[in-house]
Formats: structure tokens, sequence, C-alpha cells
């Protein structure tokens, strides 16, 4: 019960950055999206899929989160887009101050809708707001369709939902149907799509839906 | 910088409770190993493909970890094994007093190899000592073979590592060779299994192999 008061702190610190990083994103005109998945969904797969599928409509930055490594980073530079990469040592989840630090090395006038792919994991980075407009969680056909059951509170704390690697259905049992189901349950609103960053499939309704976000 | 004494009366806490979890399980000769993957790498799946093939030589108990719901307890209970679901609410990974309470629910002396399937996280588990006699990570096929890059610690810090999901290896690109030699990079002394939950490749192998630690 002790570590309460110190939680307590580090939330409302993290609140307060989180609130100058969506100022800062507001003054320039940038829509950010905070990308939640477990590892291997295919987060910077279709980070790449989209930025394309958005060319010549919206431009694209990126902020990469991983505990160590700039591998993400570097696919996303090769494709032409602006991006920084932070490494959370051994952190779970990214925070507002790490993002306020990349936002400064970022040419926010020349980016319409920043992608910020959180650290890999379905549970710490639900806690920590960055100043993000807009949360999007991606799950992905190998990961099984039980995932809501399991990991409520990620798909109860996000607008919306993409279903990755569904090139992938006809070769394992998955109920999409169940699946939606579920996560309907806990939370009826969220916007769902089917997507393959592989064969392409539902990602310009991904990308349309960016450009509405940001119209 | 609050935070790190903190932080440490919690890691004490827990590492006491872990010895007196250790202590426990050898009295009663059950070998403990702490499962850690990333969500939906198959973690239940092994488990219950290594149990069947382990039927007459040694017998399995389980804890699962989850955030939410019993759907993975319920699974191991229909296949006749002893089974205690641990449920975390909003927390990111098992700790030694959740598995205290767990163990105390377990029918120790009709259990030689206890698998723990911790919270599917690569982050947080990997700090939380449970008690546990040998630690085994799994990774899967479709997560992608740049893991190692992006969650090191994990692979750092486990004894052995099994790669399941290899019947997928036709279906995408995936360098195992490279993947095993990022893997040594960071843990040369790793023992590592490519196995198959759905194929069943791999599953005596590693089954061996729990028979051999507790020989």
């Amino acid at each position: 019960m002790t570590r309460i008061p110190v939680v307590e702190r580090i939330m409302k610190a993290n609140d307060d950055v989180a609130l100058a990083n969506r100022k800062l994103l507001d003054a320039h005109g940038v829509h950010a999206i905070n990308i939640i998945a477990a590892p291997g969904a295919g987060k910077t797969s279709l980070i790449l899929a989209v930025a394309a599928a958005l060319a010549g409509r919206r431009r694209v930055g990126v902020i990469e989160g991983d505990l160590a490594s700039d591998v993400d980073a570097q696919k996303v530079r090769a494709a032409g887009l602006p991006v920084h990469q932070i490494n959370t040592g051994g952190g779970c989840h990214l925070d507002a101050r790490q993002v306020s630090a990349a936002l400064a090395q970022l040419p926010l006038d020349e980016i319409d809708v920043l992608l910020i792919e959180n650290v890999g994991n379905l549970v710490c980075p639900v806690s920590f707001v960055l100043g993000e407009h807009t949360r999007l969680a991606i799950s992905s056909v190998p990961e099984g369709d039980d995932k809501p059951h399991k990991y409520p509170t990620v798909f109860a704390n996000v607008d919306a939902l993409a279903l990755n690697k569904v090139d992938l259905l006809t070769f394992m049992p998955y109920d999409v149907v169940e699946f939606e189901r579920l996560v309907r349950t806990l939370n009826p609103e969220i916007t769902f799509f089917q997507v393959s960053a592989t064969s392409g499939a539902g990602i310009q309704d991904l990308a349309n839906w960016l450009v509405e976000l940001t119209a």
C-alpha cells in the first residue's frame, strides 16, 4: 500500500506532460495515433502499409518504441518517412516524457498523422497517455480469438481495433465473428477493421478512416 | 527518483516469498517451470501438448496467469490436469505472492513438473522470480524473427527457448538460423527447441528435456 502515492505522482506527472504534448501537436496540426499491440502483431508492417496508402492525401510521421535496437526505425526511414526511435531500456511502455523528447526531434510542420508505435505489450501501455488523439489496438490472427477474455483492458480502452494477418485465416481455426462479439461486449462503440499488411486487405479502409479523422 | 526505494522494497518482498515457494516446492519434489511469452505465442497449447507427451513419465500440474477469465484453466482442467487460475486484475506479470496462494490450492504431492504460465508479456515477467527452478521462453513464428533485437531481456534471462508454430514456416518469411544466432548472442548457453503444438513437431524433445531436468 506504500506504493500508491508514488504511483499517483508518476501518473500525474505523466498526465501533465501528455497534456503539453497534445497542445504542441494541436499547434502544429498533427493528429497522433497511439498504437498498442502484442509483440509480433505486425505494428511496423501495418504502419508502412497505411503510410503508403495515405501517400498524396496525408503526410505521415512515425515514433517507434522498443526496449532496444532501431530495426523498426530503419524500416520506416527506408520508406522515406520522418521517424524517431525511442529505446525504453527495460521499460514496458512508452511514457509522455519520452514522446515529448521525440516530438522535439520531428519536423511537426511536415506531418499530418503521427503514428506512435508503442512497446509490444497488451497491458502496460494502456495506463499511460502520451498526448495522443486516438488509440488504435492491433490484434493478429495467429494470437487466437480468445484474447478479449484474457486482456480486456486494452480492448476496452481504445477507439479502434485492427485485426491483422487475416490472410492467415485459411491456415488456422479463428472465429472472427466471435472475436468481434467479445470485443464489442467490452467496447460497444469500437471501430473494427480486418486487415493484412501482407496481402493489402483492408488497408485502404484503415487509411480512409485516418483521412476522415483528420478532415 | 523517489520511486526507487519503494520498488526495491517490492522486489525484496517478492524475492522472500519466492524463496519460500522454492522451499515448499523442493519439500514436495516439484520442479517448477516459469513460462514467459508474448500473448498468443501458444503457451497453453504447448502446455497441453507437453503434458500429453509426459503421460506415464511425469505428473504435470499447471498454474495459469491471466489478467482476467479462466478460459485457459478450463482447457487444462478438461485435459485432466490439476490446475489453478490466477487473475492479476490489471497486473502485467505474476508475482511470488500470487504463486504462493496458488501452491496452497494444488495437490503438490501428486505433481512432478509444475508448469506456470505467466501473463502474456515479453517484458515485465522477466523481473519477478516466482520460486521457479527453470525459465522457459516461447517465441512463435508469426511474431517474426527480429524479436531478440527488440526484447533482449527475456531472451537473455531464460534457461530454454521454444520456437513455436514451426508448422507455419512454409507460409511466411522467417529465418530460423538468424533467429537462433541472435538469441545466442544474448544467451550463448540457452537450450533451443523448435516445436509446433499443432503438428506435434519437437514436442517429444521438449518433454524429454523436462524428464531429464527432473531425473
